[in-house]
């Protein structure tokens, strides 16, 4: 037997996984066949199609709940993904994951405030509220509702793969970079400067959100930086 | 016996593999160990190992390269991947992937003009050389020289996440993006702006660089637009 084999075989069935939810017109949350039904039509053992099944689900195509079932992935229909394989972000990496925010975002927060309508300002002013509630709280809600606060900005920008962008950036490996960024600590200054942003984007100020949103997102950087090569005693 | 079985030693096999990589401080390319091998040392059944290295084949961590071995993937260290599961991409998609590259590939040729030296820019004039030998030639082959110049200006920018974003909005089925874009069909016109946006680039012109890849963009947008509402006859 060789070293890696059936290697056809999978691919095969990867693809007529992916058939089947498409021709079936499936969508995000539907639920599929079980894998006793999937291996009868396709005419495979169980092994056979449960390695099919994890490369699907590994890429967020398919969710596989215990006990539950199969059902399609939300990213199923993404572009972009986050590498779900990254385990270590050391703080080179996420300087360079900063500066990539720094030239994306933005633009994206001009965009916002060019077509944002009153419904979605509306809720990107109660996930600052929410920040507000945290801001004494515990580090991790805070860090996710900041989080919510970038990709929702993002999401108005109104263009589906600039949002899918951002939010595989903020997701990759997301407790490390919490980790990270509490280093930058001030969490009064972190959620002044996100009203400042929201200020700019309510008031459909297009240059003052983009140059808010830069100045913020190089805030952030350069305190990482500087504590970096001056750490606090 | 429950409908979806083993997730936890599935993952928890995943987990191991990563870190067999990484605290073995091996890099992309490098040999593992045979399958037989790595389900000794995890006490694992073939099936069961074959479905986390699947899981970690479908992004990229590993390859499994048949009848040779398996080798550490050359995009385990990316942040973003475009995703493997796509495989229908509509025009509607295409111009939505076109408003994001309109939105970012422009900042990184300016960034591109303000610190390229000399060696990048000579290669990145070498990509244009390529294409302009490609201009009466298959349709596959000039696509692919022209996506390395966008890829190869993308990386000249210096930050290794916005060029794996670029290279994902790029790779993600790309040979229906070629099949779509070839509706734009005006090989000249194309080669004319590409030189002229890396002309921009080598004067280190960052404003020119920025506008003529972002007008250049704007283009093919717009021609694909005008093409789906009027096809030609």
């Amino acid at each position: 037997m060789s070293e890696v084999t059936r290697p056809t075989l999978s691919d095969a069935l990867t693809e007529r996984m992916l058939e089947l939810i498409r021709t079936g017109g499936h969508r995000p949350g539907d639920r599929l066949p079980s894998t006793r039904v999937l291996s009868e039509r396709f005419a495979v053992t169980t092994p056979t199609l449960r390695e099919a099944l994890r490369r699907l689900e590994a890429t967020g195509a398919i969710e596989m709940r215990h006990g539950s079932g199969i059902y399609v992935g939300a990213d199923i229909e993404r572009l972009v993904l986050p590498n779900p394989n990254m385990r270590e972000m050391h703080a080179a990496q996420l300087l360079e994951l900063l500066g990539a925010r720094i030239v994306i975002e933005p633009p994206l927060a001009a965009m916002a405030a060019e077509r944002a309508n009153g419904a979605e300002l509306a809720a990107l002013e109660q996930v600052l509220d929410a920040a507000a509630r945290h801001l004494d709280g515990k580090d991790a809600e805070l860090h996710d509702t900041n989080m919510t606060f970038h990709r929702a900005t993002a999401r108005l920008a109104g263009n589906s793969v600039l949002h899918e962008v951002v939010d595989s950036l903020l997701t990759v490996h997301g407790p490390e970079q919490r980790e990270i960024l509490q280093i930058f600590d001030d969490r009064r200054r972190d959620h002044d400067e996100h009203l400042s942003i929201l200020e700019a984007i309510v008031a459909r100020d297009a240059a003052a959100a983009e140059e808010r949103m830069r100045a913020h997102l190089v805030d952030v950087k350069t305190v990482i930086e500087q504590r970096l090569h001056h750490p606090p005693k």
